[in-house]
């Protein structure tokens, strides 16, 4: 018996039961935010520190630098998944070792309460109960971020957890490229004289969540590997062999069921559409926040929101509701991406949802540096709000409070989402080119090529390559935010006849 | 700072995480019964053997011996909560340490995939598919029980885990003592000129759980602390501030759902009524499966079951539905209580529950000892179901197949059923004593007068005292099978006009 080969094995033993624990700890978050009785969040709050200190305790346990040293030293020059393991755990094991385990426990049990206690705020538009555990959620946050930063950027520290490789600058760089095309775009659209109808009519929630069913099942998700519930904030969870999705009804706006619905699949069939041999390995999960949402959203936009889809959609429409407005498929087509005035990130047309998530990312960048202080965090937001869409938020849960991210700590996590939208359009024009008849089968409801091509190119590899790397290896060049614009503009001009 | 106190300290920390992660286990459990997708099973079972492997190793844990030592010997005479705390985390540790860790994740494994295939095989009528990994099953408990018992008795060893000090010799003597007047009772009932009329009429899904919400209300379930789903085998699951239940919805056979509920709503009504300052320690739950099946029963029979209640339920029942043949709330009564030719325990009447639990436990303590092969379960079954109930079995899923206990290793569990019936009685006896006035409040639908004393005299203490002593405590006379055979006959002689 090879003992070199032993540490790698060894090594990959210990690593499964770690991303066993991992699968545990997101099944809990689901769990609580779909199933869990009220009175309940205190306890799960010491369990999931329970769980976290597990957790933190075998991302730092002492043998793994002994495997880890003797793997690397050892793993052959082509063994390509060999080497992306072991790049995974070490990234883990350098990243975890920098954290106290009282840190991590505590923002475990920190965030897993300030979770009820935003949920609770939001439905009573009531911010000041929410500051006190953001404050807290704020400073532990900070403090992880300077041991990780060790006098580095401290959001730069953060970012690193959601998306390896991205940083404040190139992020800024790419929100600074989009603002004016998309801010130009906007203005034209909405000053154009042709206006699309807004979506008028009864939806009752049976038949929305029918039709959300259709489309999960339309777009290949995999019941035997996931189920569809109601959440606040909808959000889909697990990986390997069990990939949950959450969506909500809100009377009278199927769309917004709907479509968080193909987006959620577009998340769970991405962790479902990874290589089977990498189930319970660093690679068996999605490589970034960035790439998906990537995948989520070229479900939900590029393909969900088409002409040729919109129009076998409005068809799965009249075999559940009788009482609405769209005359036909073209005006369909332009109600289903209307763009108009809104408060909410989840709701925003595609004109408009970056220019959502810049306000955030700047003003979380403001809240890690101290920049911003939280008791001044509302006023900020609305102040920005009415500068950026021109009109004044007119409640808290339309506005600071309508996110679940920051109460759960999740401070550099929503400029992925623009990064997703910039790998989206360079992925919709690259599977525009590799399955040219693809307007053809989405009128049909057919997916399969289009979600196929993603299994493929992206879905499949899990973390193996970096992002960057899945993206450019799957479109054949590097990612850049041209293709998305481009097709931003040649859609809604097309839509608002301009 | 005493060094001495801190031990204590220390060591009530350190299970306080341990009962957290036991409470995560249970969840999952939950879970895999209730929401999870059908092909994530073999994924759940390499979860819970990574979150056994983690509960053994605390249970195992090195700092535990000398925590103990020093807690044990500085522990004040007095305090009679410190030394229960003491008692259960040192009988915990001795059992633990006697099982390898390997053969502990190793179990959680198998049962959590065996479960599965035994679902599948109950659905299919097919005892064949589920009888390796019931073999492998046995093989694991006999291996864990020779570890326990060292040269001792196997089933006993297994009993320990469900009722501390009870043994086969004892379960024996009280299935001895209970058999003659039950099967002399049963065959005066069936033989009797009067018959109640079974139920019938058309009773709809949605109508069956808003009653069983209704009654799970009734006996107090706190709906904030919990929630009811379907399942295929009823069952309640958690402690301290989340103790959820289960039932299941029969077509036209709606006590079937009722009374599970309200027995799993016993099960559940004990864990949330123990003392909260014990939540998250060893006497944070019920202290015994034997207590534990006291108040299911009591609360499902001795009060849902009576003839007060059943007057109440059958003003609920017409709320719902109208098309059933009640004549009046005595009939009714005796429908409810109709004894017949059943094939399946759990809805087995108050006369014949004992005898099928009787069954399982002779064949169970024969699988264990090695006397019986599972090869030739299914025959074993069927000719002692055919001696004890005189008409053969007519389908796997009405015999061997029924029960998902031993698909998830609880051998040495059924009895406690049995035991738990007579604790039951003999609180019943007490109770009546106690509340004067109990057959007045039941026919309201209150019963918050029986459960309130239920409560106060055994649910809240949690595992303070031994099963034996929380029971003689509550009663004043130490438990026998007496009351319970007196109020059996007592009651189906006057339903029976005998």
């Amino acid at each position: 018996m090879n003992i070199r080969a032993n540490a790698f094995d060894e090594l990959m033993a210990f690593q499964r039961r770690t991303e066993a624990l991992g699968q545990i700890s997101g099944r809990l978050g689901w769990d609580q935010e779909t199933m869990m009785p009220r009175a309940a969040a205190g306890q799960r709050a010491e369990e999931m520190a329970a769980i976290e200190g597990v957790l933190h305790a075998r991302r730092t346990d002492a043998r793994l630098e002994a495997w880890l040293a003797e793997a690397e030293a050892t793993v052959v020059t082509g063994d390509a998944v060999g080497q992306a393991q072991l790049r995974h755990i070490r990234r883990s094991f350098t990243r975890a070792s920098k954290i106290p385990a009282r840190l991590a426990e505590e923002l475990a049990r920190v965030t897993s309460s300030a979770q009820g206690v935003w949920a609770e705020a939001r439905a009573s538009n009531d911010v000041a109960t929410f500051l006190p555990a953001l404050r807290e959620v704020i400073t532990l946050r900070r403090e992880e971020a300077a041991c990780l930063a060790q006098g580095g950027d401290l959001y730069d520290a953060l970012i690193e957890d959601y998306e390896p490789g991205a940083t404040a600058a190139s992020l800024g760089a790419m929100f600074d490229g989009m603002r004016p095309r998309l801010i130009e775009l906007r203005g034209a659209v909405l000053e154009a004289a042709y206006q699309p109808e807004a979506l008028e009519g009864r939806f009752g929630s049976d038949g929305q969540m029918k039709i959300a069913r259709e489309l999960a099942s339309a777009f290949g998700y995999d019941w035997d590997r996931g189920r569809l519930d109601l959440a606040v904030h909808p959000f889909s969870s697990g990986s390997g062999s069990d990939a949950r999705i959450t969506t909500r009804v809100v009377e009278n706006d199927p769309f917004n069921c709907w479509y968080s619905t193909i987006h959620e699949v577009g998340h769970a069939c991405y962790e479902l559409g990874v290589d089977e041999d990498y189930a319970l390995t660093p690679l068996g999960q999605g490589v970034s926040m960035g790439v998906h949402e990537s995948q989520s959203r070229i479900y939900e936009n590029q393909l969900g929101r088409s002409r040729a889809f919109t129009g076998w959609l409005l068809g799965r429409m009249r075999t559940q509701f009788s009482d609405f407005n769209a005359r036909d498929a073209d005006a369909f087509y332009a109600t289903v991406n209307r763009v108009r005035a809104g408060y909410i990130r989840t709701e925003a047309d595609e004109v408009q949802y970056n220019l959502h998530v810049m306000l955030r990312f700047d003003l979380e960048r403001a809240l890690i540096s101290g920049d911003l202080v939280v008791d001044d965090l509302e006023a900020a937001w609305n102040d920005r709000f009415r500068a950026d869409f021109g009109f004044p938020v007119d409640k808290p849960s339309n506005g600071v409070l309508q996110d679940v991210h920051w109460s759960v700590g999740l401070f550099g996590y929503f400029p992925t989402y623009s990064l997703g939208n910039l790998y989206a359009g360079c992925l919709h024009q690259a599977l525009g080119k590799a399955v040219p008849d693809l307007d053809g089968q989405m009128a049909q409801g057919d997916t399969s090529a289009a979600t196929g091509w993603l299994r493929e190119n992206v879905q499949r590899h899990g973390g193996l390559y970096t992002p960057r790397e899945v993206i450019t290896r799957a479109c054949g060049f590097e990612p850049h935010e041209g293709p998305l614009l481009d097709y931003l503009e040649e859609k809604f001009r097309a839509i608002y006849r301009l």
